[in-house]
């Protein structure tokens, strides 16, 4: 049964014409539908591999290198997770234990770390108009160590969340979205909401809301971006976002209320984020250690965040939904009313009800980004997918 | 030679009647007996397997996930080693460096980290009523997402130390035991003395203690508790050794003197705790970050801990044991006078004169926990280990 | 053709006579000058199966723990590049989470952290005086851990840098002189100048200078060492180079100047190190946790240091050297004019023009590690090599 299952995907993934061999994955949208199909499609298949205890290992020995500029644990999880399951060893790279305090140069460092490594996976999503760049930096100078003959591989590159998109995560929301309504087809004509939502927290990274609207464009859904005057987007990222949509035959409207983009939606994405500005001026006070700044800059924010307490997906709005029933994603820890604080982005019963999707959301991401790095380094992804079936070497041993 | 006490082994573990299938390991008296001699027996066999670089992987890739709430050497390492041996690649669950400051509830993180997770080994004994708790919500959360299908396999809970058991060190002294008089049987009337004994430190968790006087009251053993006034151990884990006492054909008796507890004495395991009271105290103050409180309250537990300096393990002491010659036992590291401290738990030429069998009595430890693990993945344990003895895989190529 | 160049190195091996088995690696000046060129060779075969896709594991499981008691980037990935190549999996040891600090003695947390490693790797450079002495103790633990029959196996030591040597990198530095000259017979005769270079910084050991000394002088090389006065290396290991470079027919120059090193020299390692004096005060001052007292010592340091300002390896000085061409070496990072410091080590255009050749350099230190490692576990690695390039095991799947 599942062996069909898999046979299917298999089939489905050979019709695509993606070049995804040595390539890195920063941005959705440098991919083209039938990559982000391919991805879905790999990461399924290793899903149903690993719960059918078939090992999916490609590699004897090597490393998967992780950098976090931001505090994580799902996603550092499922980055190790799924390095492992292809048979590397995750070695975290820490900043304040390397000599990175010395002085290197990321060209440097980048190769320092790369002589024995497979892949580079990043998260540098604090800094506005840096983490991509940063990203960008360490390709070009593993790239060059390999051209120079200093690497004997060159290390794939995944994005792990920036300051412009955050791919593993829309990628897993995706995944959910393609199992949830029965395949991608059936996202044509679906309306999904991502909306700003109130938080007592500030700081939060733009690239969840960028990256959901970044993606879900391409699939002729009705998309609607919602938030408070001042919570705005990377332009960029807005402009695309319409323009995708337009393309893939769905639309896109930009407005200033969680209660319109609610209504009538299919999904629903709230969740919080800083203002533009914040983000702006807090890459600039940590970039001077100006902790007194800091301080004043989250105390101006929070008040302003406080103006938009109803920014919040109650039971109520809830009912504005498509039959009162939409699907309500988040990427997860969710800021929930009495639970983990005062008020938040979302009530309780709103958030228990639909727990058990949020977390089938969150368990694609190990495979997505498995699925990332496997077309990095196979060739042919399908028939070696094949081989791994036929083989069916037991991931435990039975 | 070797491979005939292995065969040995085996047999006896075929005879055992057990349920530890998909099973976690909290307290070693919710297990049968039948289960801590198959616990024993596995961890024998892997100890000569290693021994002879024979290998006994039996997973292909996954996660071993460790949480410790306290510092550690030993049981850190000792699970690293376990997972590692068994195919599972450590990875280290550090709440400073995750969301849970994020306000995550235990449900959450533990589904959030457990995809592709095994095993979660969980070190929590500070907390006196809690540590033990934390477990039992972990393997809730897991195994709610285990029966909604958000995780493929289901990890199993292994306790590596709470503040009511700590059943790997338990098991690894009982196993020293076993091995030091030549069997299991051979405990039957043997007296073991545990007791307190004088340290200049604070805060040292009743789980040693709790998890040996509930463990060797098992096996017809004659065991003397004997601590100060005040330094009481949860009341239901000294009636539930009496109770075994009695069941197995031993004894318990419960005194307030060293000497008392040293007469006759077959095997002493004199090591330092805190009171009852002060580990209450301190979990409150802890909760409440009241740091001058803990400051006070360290200071007055040294001040009534200084009363009963004379708790020494000295040759003296010794001299009252049987014959004189009573097994040294302590689960490391020791407070040794003259030595890490200037007066201590244990006199400098009785520790090291032992020292060949407290590291011995630690080396079981991680074969412990690797037996543990295996007995709750592996359908048919005894099978398993007569396979992978005739594929003698070699762990390291000759 | 790699094959080929393979085989001939297997060749080559085979002839050398080596008592490398079981053995530690803690100063290159211990091992004979056939055990330095097995390791160069294990080195490079490694490095070109590497580049091929055949594995080099050894291990099916078990840990190579590290021990850094500094920190260390390039050192750090090194060492967990070249345990996971070997089939181990790196476990660092880290005394903050420790129980070190409740007192272990080195003897104890030796044996305790090596039930089931193999490998035990340890930085320990910033001592003067101390840092060779606790890997000898590490050492006399295990072996008495293992005569005990505590452990089943016994870990080797590597040096990761101690006071005294820097085996690794200087050992990665010969490789790279090996390979740049075309040989190590073509090593004689030419000309290296170790020096002194300005940093606006303090207490950099002097392992890596004794480290490079200690070793090239065994080649034939006329080997020039230059340092300001009071900027001494261990009399020891100055006595040794002399002795060596008399011995292989070389000569040892020590001189004030470093135009003088600079002159007519086929290479070049201008690199900053602390003086001795400082760095025995700041280990005195370390010990105390004197802060006040090593916030003075880093003034006075830097104030002398500035007095060598022009102790910087600039276009002007490469000029002397021999064709104006001689090969820039460094450990890496450099404190580079402009780029890393006002003024440094090298000024920006000399450093960047070698790039390719110190990254090149930095790159043999994991297969130098790996190949250190491997000689201490393979009875017979010439033999153990050719079973591996015969059975063709990817690395990565095909």
């Amino acid at each position: 049964m599942y062996l069909h299952t898999l046979q299917n995907k298999i089939q489905e993934l050979k019709k695509l014409k993606i070049q995804m061999f040595q390539r890195d994955f920063l941005l959705t949208w440098e991919k083209t539908y039938d990559e982000i199909l391919a991805t879905l499609l790999v990461a399924e298949c290793f899903k149903e591999m690993h719960k059918h205890n078939i090992s999916f290992r490609i590699f004897d020995t090597g490393l998967g290198i992780s950098i976090f500029k931001d505090q994580s644990t799902r996603t550092r999880f499922s980055f190790a997770s799924a390095v492992n399951a292809l048979g590397l060893t995750a070695q975290d790279f820490d900043e304040g234990k390397s000599q990175v305090a010395h002085g290197e140069t990321v060209r440097e460092t980048a190769n320092m770390i790369s002589f024995m490594a497979d892949v580079i996976g990043i998260r540098d999503d604090i800094f506005l108009g840096e983490g991509d760049k940063y990203q960008r930096q360490v390709i070009a100078a593993v790239e060059e160590g390999y051209e120079k003959g200093i690497l004997a591989q060159r290390p794939t590159v995944v994005n792990l969340q920036s300051d412009i998109d955050h791919p593993t995560q829309a990628m897993a929301d995706l995944a959910k979205l393609k199992d949830y309504f029965g395949g991608i087809d059936r996202l044509k004509g679906k309306k999904i909401a991502m909306t700003w939502a109130y938080s007592p927290s500030y700081g939060k990274p733009l690239s969840v809301p960028q990256g959901v609207i970044g993606l879900m464009s391409r699939f002729g859904m009705k998309v609607a971006l919602a938030h408070p005057k001042g919570y705005n987007l990377l332009p960029e990222t807005v402009e695309l976002a319409r323009k995708q949509a337009q393309e893939s035959g769905g639309s896109f409207e930009h407005v200033d209320s969680m209660d319109e983009a609610f209504k009538d939606a299919d999904i629903v994405y709230p969740k919080s984020w800083a203002s533009f500005q914040v983000m702006e001026q807090r890459r600039d006070l940590l970039h001077a250690n100006n902790q007194a700044g800091l301080k004043e800059l989250e105390k101006k924010c929070l008040e302003e965040n406080a103006k938009y307490m109803d920014w919040e997906c109650t039971e109520e709005k809830m009912k504005l939904t498509k039959n009162a029933k939409a699907l309500y994603q988040h990427c997860l820890p969710a800021d929930i009313t009495g639970v983990s604080c005062k008020q938040g982005e979302v009530s309780k019963t709103v958030f228990e009800r639909y727990i058990p999707h949020t977390y089938h959301q969150a368990s694609f991401k190990p495979f997505v980004i498995a699925a990332m790095i496997y077309l990095s380094k196979i060739g042919n992804p399908a028939a070696m997918l094949e081989t791994m079936i036929a083989e069916n070497k037991n991931r435990i041993k039975v």
